[in-house]
């Protein structure tokens, strides 16, 4: 199947994300062009990508916002089985596994790795975190092929190479280290320190 | 002064962020073409961000490290006081502290804001937690510009205008729930759901 462009599934992921929040409002239903207004985009583009989806709306009330949810979750096939470890397990790793648990699609976190004995052999959110000497075999036996690597340290290089060779495709990179992957290999970043510069140079006068 | 563009002040905190684990090599000194290729970027741009700084490199020896890391703090004003508030202290509010406190710039983080009573009147890494009783005179006495938003509620409105209220110009937004702020406001805002989807979606087959 052809991938959807990459702004077109940041999109649907940003209205996914705001009926997340809408449908605590007990407002069943919701007009695209509140959508695009919420989200100040362009309205031809709400309900161009809404049309990708094959759902349609009511001319009087608009769409039903859980249909809207559960059919852009299976586009974004979320949770459609690709298995994730977190590797780290400070309060980075803390918050991404609270995330996770806390939304609605499961994004199949199947372990933890970290070498506090605070932490290891035990669950959190149903998850076992694991010794980071069981990290080979349990990201074989569990075919786990995204990792969310959340410290960084001398080893990263090493770690990295590891994580590649064990079969990751994927990798969400929140630690301050910059990372490069080989071509092939897909990486998200996140920069707190970088948000925090521009957000200081650019507010205010 | 005239503001750089988004992408210079983006590329000036990456090669900050890629100096600042390089430092640890013990290499004293690096060329604009490694630090090109490490970023994976046009050289041509690498060089005329740092004529922009105003520093020149040796032939022989390339950039000082110390020296570049310093000229792009002072160009993008880091901890040119501004100070910043962090609203939350669960896991997210914790690590954003954490990596805060841990880079040598200090981003000026005043004041924590939390509900739960084993933080309020504690201090971490120096920075004092307050109730959220104590957010509009606290805002108000320590001058605070800038908040970091680390959890998300029904009452998110009504706190954002009180934050706008209180003269906060810049937020960033670390929960999951969207934010729209009026035009003259800074946002950044980063959603660990959308880049975890975007890497399930992008990676492998």
């Amino acid at each position: 199947m052809e991938k959807l462009p990459q702004k077109t599934v940041e999109r649907l992921s940003q209205y996914r994300r705001l009926l997340m929040r809408y449908q605590y409002l007990d407002k069943p239903y919701i007009f695209s062009r509140d959508l695009a207004s919420m989200l100040k985009i362009n309205p031809v583009h709400v309900r161009r990508d809404l049309m990708l989806l094959g759902v349609s709306g009511s001319h009087s009330k608009g769409y039903d916002v859980q249909n809207l949810i559960r059919q852009i979750s299976l586009k974004l096939e979320c949770g459609a089985g690709k298995s994730t470890c977190i590797i780290g397990f400070g309060h980075t790793g803390r918050a991404a596994l609270e995330i996770f648990a806390a939304d609605f699609t499961p994004m199949n976190v199947k372990a933890v790795f970290d070498t506090s004995p605070k932490s290891i052999n035990k669950s959190f959110y149903n998850v076992p975190c694991y010794s980071m000497e069981k990290m080979v075999s349990i990201i074989e036996e569990q075919n786990i092929s995204l990792a969310i690597l959340t410290e960084a340290d001398e080893e990263l290089e090493n770690l990295i190479n590891l994580l590649i060779a064990l079969g990751i495709n994927g990798i969400l990179n929140l630690t301050s280290a910059q990372l490069s992957l080989p071509s092939g290999y897909h990486l998200e970043e996140f920069d707190l320190i970088t948000a925090m510069i521009k957000l200081a140079y650019f507010s205010g006068k």
